[in-house]
């Protein structure tokens, strides 16, 4: 059987991610790395992969079935997804939840244009947490459904704090609030505060000489990062941040109760959960999964903008229809 | 909007389940119940619901959508499944995972011989505990999944124990072991025995005079059912009985983890679980989820027989695309 050929654009954490999880997966294989940078500067771990300027992209395209976008959801994928998406199949893990439908808008566009089939906003959330809770509210109608993050490492607010006058470096923990978490598990239908339902916690270097106090209030008052949080900070060295602190944990859990009965007297409660060593590792391995199902409908001319919500699930596995009946079913 | 016409076949536990399942999904309506007893015995939740003999179901065929098969996998389904999909799309649970390749086969040609969908095999397992096994396994390739079941009733094996002679009734509790489940959860990859996961524990009413330590061996010596388990049997009395093992509680897990990194060096652990007061109402539940999509696929001539892994999630929510993608993703 021929391989699925795998493109990746970018090669930070999620890059090298996806170039570990597919030698997880037999069917694939990785075509081309594309970069920004200069191509002699990246050092692949899969031998004899030829590193490709991403200008050049679009002239290696029918030598990639999938191009699997690895860039950040900020100011990167905005503009790359859309633009590859008339060359190539692609994924990517576009995750600003409150854009997404302008994403989805422009990759689908991009897509029609090229014949192409595009996948957004893969990844555990948006992704399998996306999943849990549609699955759970659709089985489920008269429920409530709570979303908790952690303990894990956040990027987005480790670096906020990175950007503040005085601070060298910096890890946060987004930490689920055990009350919360209980109260969700036990059936509740409380609406949480943001404060209610996480706490962060800050591992900050501070450079010498700098006012430890001015930086502690500028993150816990930090508007949208921090205010609405019961928020500790924690001045450590540079050695202790990157002796106990160096890895990108995270996880969490999607949970939904509901009533069901002829009077609503029974309860039922679905629950969800992830516990990652490693966020982007994880996230890579789902990206390539769904690139699978991508190849699929694009082989199907199954062309424009999905979601993970549009992927019948066994696209997803390598296994044959009759073998996932037999097996899993 | 007019609403998707839903008739249940059968009016037991789950029948009744289905009907109280409809009350809180508005875009659907029960239309009909189907009954192989006589209709007057009958006495529906509903106002003004019309309680048809089976026999006469495919008279019915034009005006209702779709058909929720409500009978049981042993005897019901195999033979009522195949010979409705001719005249009707068809959801059912069906459960006997050995039989499930011949089952859709049959549901398969019934469908395509009256331009019908059906979807088999749905509830909690088979249905959301298999699609909690293949995404996990799409997304964490070199691992291993456990399914725990429990703690729970078991109708199959209390239906197992009444079956002795000397005894006037029975619960039978599966109940997964606590040292098995931990492992799972930690990223074990070992190889479980039937005994190492779950035990089993009976609640058995005896008759007067009975040898209660006949029914004692007999359950606990049973091929298939409790020889391969540490089984416990408790004696108690039909009040007690009635008093404190009345409902039909279940639930359970579903967990995989897996190794990831360049080297392996990391794990990621899926869980999935469910906490059900009434195994047979969540059931329901998500048999009319899935008759949902069914109805919609029909609507887009899709025929022919699909499992819960065929269905793109999509479809089982009463929210258009637009709305998922800005609500839950």
């Amino acid at each position: 059987m021929e391989k699925i050929k795998i493109g990746i654009m970018g090669y930070g954490n999620l890059g090298r991610g996806v170039e570990c999880a597919l030698s997880q997966n037999d069917d694939m294989a990785l075509s081309f790395i594309f970069t920004r940078r200069d191509p002699s500067s990246i050092k692949p771990l899969t031998d004899g992969i030829k590193v490709v300027p991403a200008d050049m992209a679009p002239e290696f395209a029918d030598k990639t079935d999938v191009l699997i976008l690895c860039g950040g959801s900020s100011t990167d994928l905005p503009v790359q997804t859309p633009k590859y998406a008339e060359f190539f199949n692609v994924v990517d893990s576009f995750d600003t939840h409150a854009h997404i439908p302008e994403h989805f808008a422009a990759v689908d566009a991009a897509c029609l244009k090229g014949g192409h089939t595009a996948l957004i906003s893969a990844g555990w959330d948006p992704g399998m947490f996306s999943l849990a809770r549609l699955y759970s509210s659709a089985v489920l109608p008269s429920g409530k459904t709570y979303t908790f993050w952690g303990r894990g490492v956040s990027q987005g607010h480790s670096d906020a704090i990175r950007r503040i006058d005085g601070v060298l470096d910096a890890r946060q923990y987004t930490v689920p609030v055990d009350e919360a978490v209980k109260a969700a598990r036990e059936g509740s239908v409380e609406e949480f505060s943001a404060r209610q339902m996480h706490t962060r916690e800050c591992w900050v270097v501070a450079a010498e000489g700098s006012d430890r106090e001015a930086i502690r209030e500028k993150i816990v008052s930090m508007p949208n990062y921090f205010a609405d949080y019961d928020t500790t900070v924690n001045f450590i060295s540079q050695e202790e941040l990157n002796e106990k602190h160096r890895g990108l944990p995270h996880g969490g859990f999607v949970i939904r109760s509901g009533k069901n009965g002829a009077n609503g007297e029974h309860t039922s409660s679905i629950e969800y959960s992830l516990k990652l060593d490693s966020n982007p590792e994880f996230t890579s391995l789902v990206l390539v999964a769904f690139a699978r199902a991508v190849y699929r409908l694009s082989s199907q001319g199954q062309y424009g903008c999905k979601t993970v919500f549009d992927i019948p699930p066994a696209l997803l596995s390598p296994l044959t229809p009759e073998q996932l009946r037999h097996e899993l079913l």
